[in-house]
């Protein structure tokens, strides 16, 4: 397959911009303290409702009010920067701070690309997802399903898919939290294949689901089941509203990044009481809708402005910051790429430290496109290019290279090149660069016809990290007993 | 045709990035000083070269070497701050601070669009482009032929073109410095146009011009004549070195913005020798080129770490700040997308003040497309968009609304987003966000050939914009009087 950057995690040397002065992003922080403490939000389980008016909170039936000075001293405990363990050491990720963890798209239920049309998710391509994943070094680890194995029956879903992941790739995992024992299943999963005790896991950040709340103001029970089995056992829980400006929530910006926040803030909050100081990440994800249609709308102005409020909201409580790499497309075409750029810039300048949807999000999170995967990992590899610091000494700044060449001169041939071309720039997979009549004679390919080509031979460069084989055995045994046993009970 | 924002200049509230430490611009800069003072520079001009000795300049053949107090002194006169006024002054447009200014694409010999395929410049592809960016209110001014008119003999082409720009629009004219002549029947004419008097000429700064240096380290003839004509009479010179990394600018990102950054304060020092005070921009286009096959590549991230080099360098001298929307694709895909989002990402965050080739640029800017002219118009739109503030008050923080709308419920209905929906988020032209089955039942247009469709609509809807008789009377003969002249001295 084509060359690719090594395996790195990029930093982020800018300052974030600021969407809105110091005043004015009181003034949304104010808004959310009041939502919570007037409006208030809905706890769906009986549980966190205990655990919370213990903690000082108002309950009245399913509604829970905060006083503003609560919601502060609890998030006040979640920390800054963590460590999220790979299933092996070398890929472990540091979460916080000026670092930025990418990850492939998550939740499809629909795929196209290899040369065949739009289809249902099933698990033949999950797997080709996953090992995608495992090999481009731009995907840092697997955030959920890259598409929903729907041929795996609900009640052994997890099971099987939280194998194929910790088997095909040696990249932190992701559990879905969908009822309380898919949580156990899957942490249970990832001890064995990290060979590691119950009292090291509960050290060692190894495993993390996203936490949505029910848009506007509640959070369902299998959501905080989720966040009692992870938060309890100190693993890392992304707490991320779906705030769509204008259908469940308000329809200026700032409303919607009002709900966000009060969402978010409710949400952190609940994972302090469940466990003081366990990892959090506050996630936004406000976007528009087409006010025509009802549509969602991504990588549109709104969100990119949205985007810089919640890094700086994220910055103000002192947690790491959760954004996407998304697109209402419906192909891989020109508006799939600026709609996924504007999106990573907001990100970017927002100072983003998970980046989740990174490769392969099309069709507003419906449909997992192959070809998308890869010109995703190219665009991601180039943001993480754009971050490294220009290198300014003598011998870059080239001034006796330059007097060598002189006017009317050329620096193809010169020393100072021929040291350094072949490492000089970053070097695309997916981007043509040759002009139209070379373009013409290798066939006039599109970026996404190139894509696919280079997905398949992604696909085929992938091996199976090794794995201990008494690890490997104790897993698969895990899967076989809860296969038998019956997985877990479906509504269906 | 689809609606547009009204006219508007935007203003970039955001602090500019800066790519490198205030150390390590001062060891740019100062690189740049060893290379004007240590190799000089070639003016192939005598008058240019005996002006330059005149202010203190070391001249020895063609070559003018520079003390680095000398560039200084120079470059101080020239203003940070000026207006560049419209055909009509409706459209003046604020040149530097923190305005910015969009420009469709400038001197591509090929087009392709309307139905048609890739085809040589001409004069009917050359009009219409014209019109449609005098319909764009995201294009401010014609930088240049949108698409060279090569069925208009060399000789009468900037007569005709220029006839052309100033009769189907009345936004803000461009010259190409091709030899004395043509600036001064170019420079007539929007004098014509204006109805203004040779004194006002001067006052109003009313065209611009674009001088490259030959890179490496030259500056031709006709560029020099540009200079002195235009310079003279208070006209605006965007100096613009165009620096390929590998090529002719030496590999390394910082060896090429030295030499990009000399070749810029030679030429703008000489607008101050010709007339202290005169209008000049600092352009930056360092790019880097495929070092398997040479060809120039655009939008990378070493373009963008150069965007954000070149605005540190101009806002160090107080100069307006020249970028572009630049792209290598042979085709309206993904990558054109992506690598333009990257180029006006690097633009608007290193500062730009105008940015050159805004609109329809495709191929390493050998190709105008009318699909991408479209699709551009409508990006610029959004990043206006992102650059408008946020508001933040106590009606958009929407406190009661949400506790109107409460848990569980949906905003769409509410007063708060019934008051607002129709205006509230921006409305793009091109972008598709309907759901798959909708947009299928559309006909799956992708973006581009929805932007074609809008293309025609676009020219459909231009209307020339009246002038008063006696200008147009006085601009028809002069076109004529100068045709039957024989226009300009040609090589062939």
């Amino acid at each position: 397959m084509a060359e690719q950057p090594a395996w790195e995690q990029p930093r982020n040397r800018f300052d974030p911009l600021r969407a809105v002065s110091e005043d004015e992003l009181d003034a949304i922080h104010h808004a959310s303290l009041r939502v919570l403490s007037e409006t208030g939000i809905d706890f769906l389980d009986v549980t966190a409702r205990s655990q919370l008016a213990a903690a000082g909170a108002d309950v009245e039936g399913d509604r829970v009010r905060f006083e503003p000075s609560l919601i502060e001293a609890l998030i006040a405990s979640a920390p800054a920067e963590f460590i999220l363990h790979g299933r092996d050491h070398i890929r472990d990720l540091h979460f916080g701070g000026n670092h930025i963890i990418y990850t492939s798209v998550a939740s499809p239920p629909f795929v196209t690309g290899l040369g065949q049309g739009r289809r249902d998710g099933n698990r033949r391509d999950y797997r080709n997802l996953i090992k995608m994943g495992q090999v481009l070094n731009a995907v840092h680890t697997v955030a959920g399903y890259p598409v929903e194995p729907m041929d795996i029956h609900p009640s052994v879903r997890h099971l099987v898919a939280t194998h194929d992941m910790l088997t095909l790739s040696d990249k932190a995992s992701f559990v879905y939290s969908l009822g309380r024992q898919r949580n156990l299943d899957a942490i249970e999963m990832v001890r064995i294949a990290r060979g590691i005790d119950h009292h090291t896991l509960e050290k060692e950040t190894s495993i993390y689901s996203v936490i949505n709340a029910s848009t506007p103001l509640r959070y369902d029970t299998v959501m905080l089941h989720g966040i009692q089995e992870m938060s309890a056992r100190n693993q890392l829980i992304i707490i991320t509203p779906f705030t769509l400006a204008g259908a469940m929530a308000p329809v200026t910006i700032a409303g919607a990044v009002v709900l966000q926040n009060a969402e978010a803030l409710a949400g952190i909050a609940y994972t302090q009481v469940v466990r003081p100081g366990s990892p959090v990440a506050y996630g936004g994800f406000t976007s528009n809708v087409d006010m025509r249609s009802g549509s969602p709308a991504f990588g549109t102005p709104e969100y990119w402005k949205a985007c810089l409020l919640g890094g700086q909201l994220a910055r103000r409580y002192g947690l790491p910051y959760r954004s996407s790499n998304v697109n209402a497309s419906n192909s891989v075409d020109a508006q799939s790429a600026y709609e996924s750029v504007i999106a990573i810039w907001g990100a970017v300048m927002g100072g983003v430290n998970l980046l989740l949807h990174g490769t392969g999000w099309l069709e507003g999170g419906l449909l997992t496109s192959y070809e998308k995967f890869v010109i995703d990992a190219d665009l991601l590899n180039m943001v993480t290019e754009m971050l490294r610091p220009v290198t300014v000494d003598d011998a870059s700044l080239a001034v006796e290279a330059i007097a060598e060449v002189g006017p009317a001169g050329h620096f193809f041939g010169s020393p100072h090149t021929q040291e350094r071309y072949a490492s000089e720039h970053f070097q695309p997979m997916v981007s043509a660069w040759s002009n139209y009549e070379t373009w013409q004679e290798k066939g006039g390919l599109e970026t996404h016809q190139r894509a696919e080509r280079l997905a398949q031979e992604i696909i085929d460069a992938h091996e199976e990290p090794p794995m201990r084989e008494e690890r490997r055995n104790e897993l698969d045994e895990f899967l076989e007993r809860r296969i038998q046993e019956g997985g877990v009970e479906t509504d269906f």
